[in-house]
C-alpha cells in the first residue's frame, strides 16, 4: 500500500512523483506503486496485481475477448505442465524458450521421471491437443483462444514490463490453407490495433518484425508498436503466421477435400498484461495515471464537499446512482477521514477521466463542478442533465486522449536517410529507414545507435536505394527505436 | 473429439451412453467424453476444458464474479509459486497441503536455491501480501478475490472432480473483529447456495464440516453439499473461517482504533471447476446433458428442417436473430452435412435447453416447433411471440430442474436412529444422523458403512440422545452419505 505523507489535499502525492523529464523510469515505477496498481510478490521477478490493476485488467479483457468472439474464436482452458519430451519437438522453439523455463521435478514426495516445463507460451500443448481433436477439412477452422498466466524466467523484471509471470491471452488456430492462416493473422493484429486505438486510446504501427526478431517457430511475425512519452518503443500485440511448422513437427493432418491426410497451417496471437504498463507510458503526466475512459475502471468520480452540511451526501450519492444507472462506471468517495482536496490529489493520480465536486451551494443552483483529467479543464454542469453531459465529458476526453498521443507519435517519427540521423532520431522516437535486411547490419545499428529495428510497415514505397548503416541495396521500409 | 459412429439421427449418441442406472460412474465419462467438455491432456492427472466446458465454466463465473463484487468484493492476481520457507509458517496447513504439491527446482538452466511450491491455494501468499498492505482499522475489511488454477498432485483422477490441476476462485479477507468474520464466512457460503440453486438449478444444504474434514488451518469450515443422481455427495462450495490462526503466523497486524498493534481475523472460500461435474450428476439423464437455461451457453438451438427447400435457411435464421436481439444465447445449426434427427440428437447430448424446429409447413403456417430438453415437451409456438414463448419456456425449464432436482434431494434424505439404517439410506442417499461428534467414531462409521460426515445442518434440534454409533452422548446433527 502506498503511504501518503500528505493529507491537506495540497498536493503531497504529485509532490512524490518524480517529473517524467527528469527521470522517466522512475516516475514510472513511482506511478505504479503509488496508484497501487500493483506490488513486489515475495518471489524473484514476479508482481501480484492489486484490485485497481485487475480492474483495467478486466477491461482490457473484455474488450479483447467481445472481439475475439465476434470473429468466431472460443476460449479453451490448457493445463500449466508440458512435459519437456514434448517440448523437445519443434528445434525453433525450444531454442529459444528452454533458457527461461522454470522446471518441476518433484510431486509431493516423488521425483519425477520426466521433468515438466511451466508454460512460457502453449504452442506446444495446443499442438498436441490438435492433433488428437482435428480429422477433417469440415473440422477447420479450429479457432481457439485461452486467458492464463505464462512463466518466464527473467533476469531483470519490472512491474507490468517484464516480469517472471505475467497474464495474458493466447490465441491459437489451425485452417486448410496458407491464405487462410495468413489472413487470421492479420485479422487478429488488427484486433489489437482496434482495441489499443480505440479503447485503449493508444495509437500503434502496425508490420512485420524482422527475422531475428520473429516468434521462435514462426514464419513470419508481426506486431503493433506504440511509442510511449519518452519516445521509446513498446511491443503491444504480436500475431504470428507458423505456416506449417508445427503441424508438421507435432503430425497434425487433417483428410482434405481431396481424401489426402494433410498438414494444416496455424496461427498463434498474444497480449499480456504488458499494455497496462503501456497504457501508464503512453499517456501519464505529472499528477500521474491518466486513463482512458473507455478504459478506466472508474470513469468518474463523485466527490461531496462540505460533506458535513445537511443534504451534501445524499445530494451527491443521488448524482452517482443517477450515473450508474445510466451505464457509466461510477466511485462515490465519502470517506469523512481526508478532506475534498486530498481526494482530488488522490484520483488525479489514479487517473480517472471526469470527477464530478458537489458542494452545498452546488446543490442548491442544481450544478455541480466537473474536471476533465486528461484536460484539467473544469466545466460547471446542471444535475438536470448530468448524465448526458458527462457522457460528452467522457467521449471528448477518449477522442482527445487519443488525438494527443497520435500527434505525439507522428511528430516524433522521423524518416532518416543516415546512422547519424537515426542515432539523433532514436533519442527521442522512431526513427524510418531503408535497410538491407540482414541480422548483421541489424546488431550493428543497435551496437552503434541503441535503436534496434521495431517493425516494416505494410506500406513499402522504397525512399531510398541503399541501407541506412551498410550501404548495401536497401530491401526494406523499417522502424528504428529504442524499447522497452 | 468424440468420434460419432451414426450420422442417421436414429440415436448414435444414445446408443453410446451407457445408461445411469447399471454404470453411473461409466455413464458420467460417457458423458463428459461425448459432449466435448473436456479431454485428457498429456500430463499426468490433468485435463484440457475444451470450448463447450469453458463456456459454462464462464456463465458460472459471470453469476459468482457479479455477486462477489456486489457484495464489494475486488480481483487481484497473485503469483502461482510460493517459496517453501513461506508455506511453511502455518503448521496445520503445511500438513495439510505438502503431501501433495508439484515443486518447481529448476529456473532455466539454475537450480534454485530455496525451491517453490506451485499454489495448491493460496492463503500464503494473501497472508504475506496483506501484512505488506494493512496498516490500520480504516483498511479493514480488505475483501479479495482471484480467478486462477491450483495444483494438487493427486494420485487417481476424474474429469472435473478431482484433476492435479483444476480452476476456481479463491476468496480471502480480513476482518476488524472475529464476528465481522464469521459475518463473512456465512455471507458467501450463502452467495454459494443461491448460485448451484437459482442459477445451476442445484439444490444443496448448507452446514458446517466436522473437526476432522475442516480446512488446514481454519477455526471452522463451512460447505455446501449436493446430492448427485446416484444418491452420493458433491461438497460444491466451502468456506472457512480462520479466526486469527493465520494473521498470527504471518504477523499480520493492524493498528486498532484503542491505538493497539491487533491481530485481524481471516475468512477464505472457494468453488472450482468441479460444479461442471455437479451439474452433470445432478441433471444429465439417458440423452446426455441437461443443462438449466441460466447457465446454458445456448440456451436455444435452432434447427432448419428441409433446408435445402426455399426460404427455410432465411427463415429458421430470422427466428434465430430475433431471439439473439432479445438476449437470449442461441445457436443456429445450419450444416448441411448432417441430418436434422443427428442434429436433435447432439444438441439433446449437450443438454440444450430448447430446441426449435423450423420447416416449410412451419414457416407457411407461422409457427415453429419448440422440444424442451428436460421435459421432451413439444410445442408449436407462433413465430410472432416466439421470444416471449420461448423466454416462457426457459422460465418454466429453470424451475421445473430445480423442483425436480429438490424432490429428489429430499426424497432421498432420510433421518436415521442406528448404524444399519445409516449404511442401508447412504446406499440411495444422505443420512441424517445424531453424533458423537468423535473423529474415531467418524473413521468407524465410514469404514462400516462407506459413508462420510458431510455437514451438520444449521438446524441442530436433537432428535436422540446417543450417538448413532458408539451410543455415546449425542451432540450434533450430522449428514452422512457416500461421496465424491
Amino acid at each position: 500500500m502506498a503511504k501518503t505523507d500528505s493529507k491537506d489535499g495540497k498536493g503531497g502525492f504529485v509532490q512524490r512523483l518524480t517529473p517524467r523529464d527528469v527521470d522517466f523510469a522512475q516516475w514510472y515505477t513511482d506511478v505504479v506503486t503509488l496508484t497501487d496498481l500493483c506490488d513486489y510478490a515475495p518471489i524473484r521477478g514476479c508482481m501480484v496485481i492489486k484490485p485497481y490493476g485487475t480492474a483495467i485488467w478486466e477491461r482490457i479483457q473484455e474488450e479483447m475477448d467481445r472481439r475475439f468472439k465476434a470473429t468466431g474464436h472460443e476460449n479453451v482452458m490448457m493445463p500449466m505442465l508440458i512435459p519437456e519430451s514434448l517440448l523437445l519437438k519443434e528445434a525453433e522453439h525450444v531454442e529459444g524458450f528452454a533458457p527461461e523455463v522454470a522446471w518441476v521435478t518433484q510431486g509431493g514426495k516423488e521425483t519425477l521421471q520426466e521433468k515438466l516445463a511451466i508454460r512460457p507460451t502453449s504452442e506446444v500443448l495446443f499442438s498436441v491437443m490438435y492433433a488428437k481433436w482435428l480429422q477433417s477439412w469440415r473440422d477447420l477452422p479450429l479457432l481457439y483462444n485461452q486467458w492464463c498466466s505464462v512463466m518466464r524466467w527473467e533476469k531483470t523484471t519490472r512491474p507490468f514490463l517484464r516480469t517472471s509471470e505475467f497474464w495474458w491471452q493466447e490465441g491459437h488456430t489451425l485452417h486448410e490453407t496458407a491464405e487462410e492462416a495468413q489472413d487470421e493473422t492479420m485479422r487478429m493484429l488488427d484486433i489489437y490495433r482496434q482495441v489499443c486505438e480505440d479503447e485503449l486510446a493508444m495509437p500503434v504501427y502496425m508490420g512485420m518484425k524482422s527475422e531475428s526478431e520473429k516468434f521462435a517457430g514462426a514464419v513470419a511475425t508481426y506486431s503493433i508498436e506504440a511509442m510511449m512519452q519518452d519516445g521509446k518503443s513498446l511491443q503491444a500485440g504480436t500475431s504470428h503466421n507458423f505456416g506449417d511448422n508445427f503441424t508438421k513437427a507435432y503430425d497434425i493432418t487433417f483428410l482434405a477435400k481431396d481424401g489426402r491426410l494433410t498438414h494444416p497451417f496455424g496461427t498463434s496471437w498474444g497480449t499480456s498484461t504488458r499494455l497496462i504498463g503501456a497504457l501508464i507510458m503512453a499517456h501519464g503526466d505529472e499528477r500521474g495515471l491518466k486513463l482512458p475512459p473507455r478504459i478506466a475502471p472508474y470513469q468518474v468520480v463523485v466527490v461531496p464537499v462540505a460533506q458535513h452540511k445537511e443534504g451534501v451526501m445524499e445530494g451527491a450519492k443521488e448524482v452517482a446512482r443517477r450515473l450508474e444507472k445510466a451505464g457509466v462506471r461510477v466511485k462515490f468517495d465519502g470517506r469523512d477521514t481526508v478532506s475534498p482536496g486530498f481526494k482530488f490529489n488522490e484520483w488525479e493520480l489514479k487517473g480517472v477521466p471526469v470527477r464530478l465536486e458537489v458542494g452545498p451551494r452546488d446543490l442548491e443552483a442544481g450544478q455541480a463542478v466537473a474536471v476533465r483529467r486528461d484536460t484539467y479543464e473544469k466545466t460547471v454542469v446542471s444535475l438536470e442533465g448530468v448524465v448526458e453531459t458527462v457522457k460528452g465529458l467522457l467521449e471528448s476526453a477518449q477522442a482527445s486522449m487519443f488525438g494527443k498521443a497520435k500527434e505525439f507519435m507522428e511528430s516524433r517519427t522521423e524518416t532518416v536517410k543516415g546512422l547519424d540521423g537515426l542515432k539523433e532520431v532514436a533519442q527521442r522516437g522512431f526513427a524510418r529507414a531503408m535497410w538491407c535486411g540482414e541480422a548483421g547490419c541489424e546488431e550493428e545499428i543497435k551496437a552503434k545507435t541503441g535503436a534496434g529495428t521495431r517493425n516494416m510497415p505494410f506500406d513499402q514505397t522504397p525512399f531510398a536505394e541503399t541501407c541506412v548503416n551498410c550501404g548495401k541495396p536497401a530491401r526494406y521500409v523499417m522502424y528504428f527505436a529504442k524499447a522497452y
